[in-house]
């Protein structure tokens, strides 16, 4: 099952996409939210509604990031060897964690905004794991079972002020630049997050390209050591990392213009793609 | 003016402290949180209630931290020279920025927890600056007519976690760690939060002794560079960063444990006051 969130005719809404298009959830009062309806706890339903006519046409709404309002966005950095390796940085025996705020997010469709500030845009095509059930200090062995889902997410960096001091988070909040959809697929429909593939393209261009298997802390462990911080809770988004192939290690270095179009494909998920735009 | 965010008889509710106890503002409809309170941009409504007799005495309330939700609470690491030379580290020209998630934060006299999972908890006193209006790319000059007051932190780190990786924010977040009270004191009160004087005392014995004059980028410029990067919100919360004399940088070092009493007094705003627990 997919499951988006979207604005229609100044209304925000979430629903089920299907090959005809969306079916408004909100509207048939499932519950407020996305985030909401995850926390209910039980998908059954929106899974009853699959038949159900489209109301929408996928592309007649706006689209929002598949959790609009999580209570935590948790990004992981250097979490595949080759990225780690053009960073020329070591790898750490723990994962690499740091925020971004939800108000920094768009969804499918929406542009990726390059600030004034910067020229050093830049993407990274991530597999953002949704969370859907409260836990603390989840093992393992359990994590899969908190996993509501799987989206796309281009984690768009600032570059230079990614760099301004020794903490990344500045760099990695600005607004429009945390790309997140199109849509989430159930965690049924994707029995092993680790058998999927990722590739970004800029412009049509391949520029990132990995299996998901390559993550160096895997899914259940981020779910552990994450949780073991402080509670996950339903809607809580885990960013898991980008391969290699960013825009900042090559030579000359490839930056996010005014104009382009980034997209990540996510094999059984489907591509995010989002227009970039130059703030005049 | 005083105000405060707490749950009474399992109700969530904020208020207004007088000598006297609390005014429930919450009973009274101005609003239903602090954070909404604020965001409707006139404080008159509260002060015009200054003199109602108090609905509880302070201390017949369970304290919440002064805003329970806010969009973001952006620390700022390594702002007084003090603290910079005692961890080694060099100053950077631009603030250094991490996350810490509402989830974490606790309000006054509620405990603050040190985890299972380690045994180097430590205090770090902060002034907290609450901002009152929405506002992106704020100019210095006009920075501090966005705050809407400030309150005492406890920024209570676990160092080892903090230090799992080059990125702080694992051991900046975790549940019960984050103490914030006891009260906000509104901006009109003090017009120069330079002119304050931050001290934490760890069973009674002075551990930090600062004028918050010495921050190394000020709480204008911190504003500024702040919304460069993402809108600030009605109710978001900068933890200024803490002075020299944390726990982990004493020999031996000083952590805080199950028993222990922390509190942060600032001049002109009050004492936030935490016992510590460990979990079992």
């Amino acid at each position: 099952m997919k499951l988006c969130s979207f604005t229609k005719d100044g209304r925000a809404s979430w629903g089920l996409v299907t090959d005809a298009g969306i079916v408004d959830l909100g509207l048939r009062g499932l519950a407020p939210t996305l985030r909401d309806f995850l926390a209910q706890g039980d998908l059954a339903p929106a899974q009853a509604l699959a038949g159900a006519a489209a109301d929408y046409a996928f592309d007649a709404v706006d689209h929002a990031p598949v959790i609009p309002n999580p209570d935590k966005i948790i990004c992981v950095g250097l979490n595949y060897h080759a990225h780690v390796q053009e960073t020329g940085r070591e790898q750490t025996p723990n994962p690499v964690l740091f925020a971004r705020y939800a108000g920094s997010q768009i969804g499918q469709g929406q542009p990726l905004i390059k600030p004034l500030e910067s020229d050093e845009f830049d993407y990274e095509g991530e597999l953002a794991v949704i969370i859907g059930k409260e836990g603390r200090r989840i093992a393992e062995a359990d994590a899969l079972s908190y996993v509501a889902g799987y989206a796309c997410y281009n984690d768009a960096s600032v570059r230079d002020w990614q760099k301004h001091t020794h903490q990344f988070m500045p760099g990695k909040t600005f607004a429009g630049t945390g790309a997140f959809g199109p849509w989430m697929v159930t965690a049924d429909e994707i029995a092993d997050p680790t058998a999927l593939h990722l590739q970004t393209r800029l412009n049509g261009q391949i520029v990132q390209d990995t299996d998901v298997s390559l993550l160096i802390t895997a899914i259940p462990r981020l779910i552990a050591y994450c949780s073991t911080i402080l509670p996950l809770l339903p809607g809580d988004v885990i960013v898991s990392g980008t391969p290699g192939g960013v825009g900042a290690r090559r030579n000359p270095p490839l930056w996010m213009r005014d104009g382009d179009i980034c997209e990540v494909e996510i094999t059984g998920i489907g591509t995010l793609s989002n227009p970039v735009r130059a703030e005049a």
